[in-house]
Parts: structure tokens; C-alpha cells; sequence
């Protein structure tokens, strides 16, 4: 059972739920759509992002004799046959990885026989949720300090390995410069930084000569980590040392800052540094780093050339999780509604389109219905997968990253700042409004059964 | 390459150092220690989970061609060399799993070669965190609710696969029921909960109908889902199919409620079950849960049975992480002490040594060194793995499960509630202190290094 793209990654309510629809003949199409129900605290914007990963989850679906042994202790024969020779055979739309999107519109939507549709639902959430937190977290940094070296160093800290990989590769979509973990580089071909940690130094009786070692080995990466003991001392050791590996060649790329008040050491580092003729050192930045404290110190002009950062970008630390939600919006040809107070959700296949005003930025999204209902706008929404198979050749990873970017360019002013902004306007068209109206006219049967058995409460209420 | 055994599972600077370590001939011993800096706001204690996984990564641990493939791209020969025949051959001490810890108190100790204790950095910290974080706040539900079911809801938000499956094994480990995610359940062997979703409902015409189709398919595990619509009717929906079961011999295990005033409709729906007959059928409550709500629910004696708690659970909402750090305690037989303001490092190997009270409760820890340090008290650190190979076979999940729950009973009454407790006592022991000083005396020469370096930075600072 391979823990990342195991058919088991699922809620048992999928398995139960499958029984029930084999034995109804329950299998027509169901179309459930993948969207968030509201933006959280201070985000003004979401980014999609984990297509690929979903895409890839469905295409290689299927189980293994140890699954089907481990589910034919639980469940009848008929059901593993089944699941037996499952494989997914629905169609995908979806928003490319790096669009910018509101509540209430679907980011993806499966059309499928219903117990294929139904069964996938917990990992596909589970991997479009996790990257799109990400991805808008990294956003705000990207978006803050959009000339900057921009790392992430979480994966310590991200909840488990795949976070820790996911985190690296939806931060770099979007707009981050690389990631300090070795294996995100290596899966995902996303640049890889890091040189020293706090240990390196203290395994040495001199910090000075940590730095003579570690630059000898690495003579072309040598930022080197002041901040062990003292670290204006430490600036004027690199001073000294740089003028000692001269006779080597040896250039003193930069040094790293990773605790106490990073603004003051900067002004004081970059003062050591310029006097001692390493003006094109750069000062890299860590601990503790947000885009809030990415603003206060661009906005002071602190001279930070990148930054670092770790648990509050792979944990998305302020809002580390999306009101994320995966609805039935068709069955077997007819639109559903769920009409839960508060929880209402907009019935059918929809698209979403995106105008942009005089001055190229966005200026409205209508979600529409997806047949007979043609808006103005760009349509968000596209065929990514027919019948199980992905439609074209994946976009490479840099690729994405550039769109995204692009994307940011098109950002009203205010919505691209960290404070609240007016809420974007997102329209639901006349013929989706229509929809819903008639679905609920129409539910009278079920209000009518609903009715009926109010009665019957009187007998068990007093 | 095995995204979650994978050894390039590591920080860049992992690679880097290593490098140097090596052509430095640096190799000898060194000593790391795990531990959790401070408590969380709202937290009176930690619970040390994720000791199982860290074993098995540390004993599987090689790279494989294509790893190595990688690396070569970027280091040079003796390096990859070194790494073709890399196993982890050193010793690892630690808390059991389920032991209740404090900030400071190292959890776990890696005892190996410099090159190979640094490697196992950022994978030893990504689980034993996340695990640790999970099992910490499950524990508070645990606490809240000692006599309900608990069912772990939250693969779907969980931050990725990994963090799914994990926190299914840590909140288990730390007293809940079990786990809706099924993988969870294949893989450790948890109990494993779930029936139906809103769209299993809202695919049939008729809730009723719903209803009887999933008890006809799941005659034993009939806990009907019934706030699609109306609950109130929906709960006497399920008493008139009790009614029409009976004569199959099939009887209705529970109901449950996901949205709305969870304290009013379980005291409505309990009276229409009860008399409907349905005295002995659960009610199954989630939907936005975390302990706070579970206290607020039973103070008030609402008559819920179980809960399902999901998002906040596997994210660890009110705080998704601790402050865990891996430190160099010792190299080459030499304790050392990391001195920054406010990061200062107690230095050595140490022992964790607990009291108890006439009462039977935790009364204090005194933290010591290992060797010649004798305190009063039980030791809480043991020797798991030597020179790369577990000492013991492993206890079951379920052992560890009752023996954490042991635990709780020996925690002071205040310090088991929600509420924040008096700070419990961890105390340093006379000699630990004494080597602390010593070293910072002996750390002269340092000192004077920065005290010649600092003279120079008169040139460079006006």
C-alpha cells in the first residue's frame, strides 16, 4: 500500500456509500464540484494550485491485492469484484494551476459514474486544499518582495514529508525563487539553496574557522551564518577571511542572519561588509519570517537581499487551513442543491468568467452555467482529463510559475497589498439564479414528505 | 526516490556540511537533542509521539542510484562514495511514546558520527512535530471527553497524505476511538468509522429512501446522517424505518448531526428517539468541532455520544506547531553550548528524572546529565536503538494507546483541564547547571576571539 496514491487514502463513508450505490444500481453521472465556501482572515485572493497532483492520483488509480484483502474483511464479495478492475474513467475541468479565484467558484470539477466520483473525493481535497493554502500564503510574499531571493525552509516544520514536498513545489509556482529541501529540487526540478547550520559552527572550536572550511569546500556557495555568537564580530571574521582567500580566488558570496533584530544587524552587517570591500556580499535573512515582517523591513529599506522561510509559509501559520469542500451539483442528469442554512451551494456544471478592465486589471468574475448561459470574459475553466486520461502534455513546473506571476500583474492595486481590500466582485448569472429558484419550486416533494413527517413530530414532542 | 524514506529528505545544508565534515576528517561523535523550546499558548504539557517513525527511517536509511544520481550533479566524487555505502550507525535514546514532556526536556537524543547526526535533521523534526503536535492537542479532547467515542474526521484538511495518516496514529495513540481514514486503519491497524456524506443523500430523491437503502446495505452499521434537510423530521423519519426493519431483524445503531445547533437538535432528536423507541441509538455529532466545543456540549450534559473532529484536529488549529528545535549538545567528547540571547542550550546528554506525588501525580522533573548525576525519580529517557538497530521489538499502537492514557491519570487535576494551569516545576540539576557555567568560562578563548575581532570593527563602524 503505497501511503501517497493508495485508493485507501479515502474516508470509510466512501466504501459504505459504494456498497449502498452497486447494490441501488446507482451509477449514473454525478458531477461534484471543488470550491471554497469563504476566504479566510486576511486573504483578499486564493490561488489554485495541486492539479497535477490530483491529475496524477487519478490516472494511476487502482487497488492492490493487499488493499482488496484488507477491504474483503469489511466488505462482501460483490464489492471487491468491483473494485477489482476499478479504475477511474471520469472527465476533470479545472482552473490551470496559478489562477486567482474567489469563494464560491469551483476550482475542479469530476463528472463521473457516481461510485467513482464519490470515492475519490477525500484526496483530491486533501492535495488541492493543502497546495492552494500554500500557494496563497506564498502569494503574499512573492507579492511583497517580488525582487528578492525568496526560499522556503519549512519542511522541518510542514506536517509530514508530502507537505514538507507540496509546500516547496506550490510556493515556487508561486513565485518563490527555491526551496532549501533537497527532495523537492530533485522530484519537482525546483532550484536548491542552504549552506551552514548553527551546529556546523558550534562543531568547531573557532567560528572563523567554520567559515575558512566551509568556504575551501564550497568556494562557490559561501554564505556563511553569523549569527552563532556575535554577529557583528562575525561580519568583520568574513571581512578578514575574504581578504585572506583572495590569493584563492575565493569570493565571498554572502552571509546569512538568523536571530535577534534582523533590521539592526542588516544596517551594521552592510556597513562591515561595504567597508570592507564585499559590497556585492549579499544578506540573506531567516527566523521566524512572514510577509508581515517581510513588509515592515522592505518598507524601512533594511538592506535584506532574500529571505528564508520556514513554518509560517508550510503551515500558512495565520490561516492554516480552507473552508474547502468537494458538492454534489448533478445526479443522473438533474442539478442538485444542498439548501442547508448558511451552506446553500449553486446547482449544475458552471463556468467562470473573468473581465478585465481599461487598465488590463481584473474586473469582475461571473459564475455561470457552464451550457446556454455565455457570459462576457475569459473562461477559467478548462477540459484537463476525458475519460481517465489527461488531455495534454503537462505544462513544466517553471512554465506555471511564470503564468502565475503574470497573473499577479493583473491584481487590482489594493487587492495586491497585505490589508483587507473591497471585496471583488463575483456575479452569479441570471440563468444560474434561475436554476437554483426552479430547483427549490421544484423540491415540493421533498418538502411535502418533509411536512408529512412534521406532522408525525407531534407525537414524539410534546 | 521514496518521497517519505527518501534520505534526500533533508535540508540542502544537510548536503553542504556533510561535505565538509568530510574532507575536515571531522567524524567523531557527536550528540543532538530534540526538544520543544516553549509550550504553545494554551497548552500545560506536550505528549512525545512519532518515536516508531523516526526508528524505521533511521534503520532503512540508504540512498539509492537515482539519489545518488541527483547528488552527483552537485557534489563531488567523494562525497557520492561516502553516501554509497551510507546507514545510520548510531544510538538513539528517548522518551517512550506517550510520554507527557515539558519545554527543554529532550524528547529524543541521536548519538553518531557528525556527518550522519546532521544528515537526519529535518526528517527527525518533521515527525517527531507533527506527531507530537497531534497527539498533544487529541490528548485535550481525550481529556474533555474521557468516556465518549472520538473518531479522527480531518484527513480531507489534513497538509497532505502523510499528515492524514500520521495524526489518524498520533490522536489513536493519544486515547481517541479511531479514524475515519481508511488507509489509517490498513496501515496501524486503528478502528476504523464512517457511513454516509450529504450527497449520498442528496443522490436519492427521497431522504427516507436514503435512509433504507444504506440500512439494507449496512444492516450493522446503520448511523443515519440527518441534516441534509430538516433534522428534527428526519430523526422521525428514522424511527417510522426502525419500525419497518424490525420485521428483517435490522436495527438502527445511531444517528448523526453535522451543522446547525448542535446542543438543540441533540436534545430534540434524542426526545423523538426515545420515544420512538430508539432509546439505546447513538447520537454522533461533528462539523466544526474541536475540545472547547466537546467541554462547552457535555458541561451543559447534552446528550451526544461521539464526536467526529476533524480540521482541528489534524491541523492542530490553535497552534500548528511547536517550537522544536534539534541541537549539538556534544562533538568529539566535548559538551557544547549554543550561548544566543533567549536560545541558550543546556549542554551534554541528559536525563529526565520525574516525581511523583503521595497522591500518585506527576510532582516535578528534574532535568540532569546522564553520566554522574544521580537524581531521585523515574527515568524518563532509554536506550531504543544501538549502533543503527532497535533494541526491542516494538509495542503495539494499542499498548502504547493504554499506556498514554495511563499517564493521564497521573497528571495534576489542574493541568488535565482546558484551562491554563500553574507552570509545573522542571528543574535543572546542580551539576548540568555547573557544566553550563563551566563551559561558558571555558569558552575564554571565544570570547576573546570576539573580543580582537570586535577592536577591528572600530575600522569599519565610525
Amino acid at each position: 500500500m503505497n501511503p501517497l496514491s493508495s485508493p485507501l487514502l479515502a474516508d470509510f463513508y466512501q466504501f459504505t456509500m459504494l456498497q449502498t450505490y452497486l447494490e441501488q444500481e446507482m451509477q449514473q453521472i454525478a458531477v461534484f464540484e471543488l470550491f471554497v465556501r469563504k476566504l479566510p482572515p486576511g486573504r483578499n485572493f486564493l490561488v489554485a494550485v495541486g492539479l497535477e497532483q490530483v491529475l496524477e492520483f487519478l490516472e494511476n488509480l487502482k487497488f492492490s491485492d493487499e488493499e482488496l484483502d484488507w477491504l474483503a474483511t469489511r466488505f462482501p464479495p460483490h464489492v471487491i469484484n468491483y473494485l477489482e478492475h476499478f479504475h477511474f474513467e471520469g472527465d476533470v475541468h479545472a482552473m490551470p494551476e496559478g489562477t486567482i479565484f474567489f469563494p464560491n467558484e469551483p476550482i475542479l470539477r469530476i463528472t463521473a459514474p457516481l461510485p467513482q466520483a464519490q470515492l475519490v473525493e477525500s484526496r483530491i481535497i486533501n492535495l488541492m486544499h493543502f497546495e492552494t493554502l500554500i500557494a496563497s500564503k506564498a502569494t503574499r510574499s512573492v507579492l511583497v518582495a517580488p525582487d528578492k531571493l525568496l526560499v522556503d525552509f519549512g519542511m522541518r516544520r510542514a506536517h509530514g514529508a508530502e507537505a514538507g514536498l507540496l509546500a516547496s513545489r506550490a510556493s515556487y509556482l508561486a513565485g518563490f525563487s527555491g526551496t532549501a529541501t533537497v527532495l523537492a529540487g530533485a522530484l519537482y526540478d525546483i532550484p536548491v539553496y542552504g549552506t551552514m547550520a548553527h551546529s556546523f559552527i558550534q562543531a568547531h572550536s573557532y567560528e572563523s574557522t567554520a567559515f575558512e572550511h566551509f568556504a575551501r569546500s564550497h568556494p562557490d556557495n559561501t554564505i556563511l551564518l553569523i549569527d552563532t555568537y556575535d554577529t557583528e564580530a562575525a561580519a568583520v571574521k568574513v571581512v578578514i577571511l575574504a581578504d585572506k582567500l583572495k590569493a584563492d580566488k575565493i569570493r565571498i558570496k554572502g552571509v546569512r542572519l538568523d536571530s535577534g533584530d534582523l533590521a539592526e544587524f542588516a544596517i551594521n552587517v552592510r556597513q562591515i561588509l561595504n567597508k570592507g570591500g564585499l559590497e556585492k556580499a549579499i544578506i540573506f535573512a531567516s527566523g521566524n519570517l512572514d510577509e508581515y515582517r517581510l513588509h515592515d523591513l522592505l518598507s524601512s529599506n533594511v538592506p535584506i537581499d532574500g529571505f528564508g522561510i520556514g513554518t509560517a509559509l508550510d503551515i500558512s501559520s495565520d490561516a492554516p487551513s480552507l473552508d474547502c469542500v468537494y458538492k454534489l451539483q448533478e445526479y443522473a442528469g438533474k442539478p442538485r442543491r444542498k439548501r442547508s442554512e448558511g451552506k446553500a451551494t449553486w446547482p449544475g456544471r458552471k463556468q467562470i468568467y473573468r473581465s478585465y478592465g481599461d487598465d488590463g486589471c481584473m474586473a469582475g468574475d461571473i459564475v455561470a452555467l457552464e451550457e446556454n448561459d455565455p457570459q462576457e470574459g475569459e473562461r477559467l475553466i478548462q477540459l484537463v482529463m476525458r475519460a481517465g486520461r489527461r488531455l495534454r502534455p503537462n505544462q513544466s513546473l517553471h512554465e506555471m510559475r511564470h503564468l502565475t506571476i503574470a497573473n499577479y500583474r493583473r491584481l487590482p492595486v489594493s487587492m495586491a497589498a497585505l490589508e483587507p481590500a473591497p471585496m471583488y466582485r463575483v456575479s452569479i448569472s441570471v440563468a444560474l439564479q434561475a436554476l437554483a429558484n426552479q430547483l427549490d419550486m421544484e423540491q415540493v416533494s421533498l418538502d411535502q414528505e418533509i411536512s408529512q413527517t412534521r406532522q408525525h413530530i407531534k407525537q414524539y414532542v410534546e
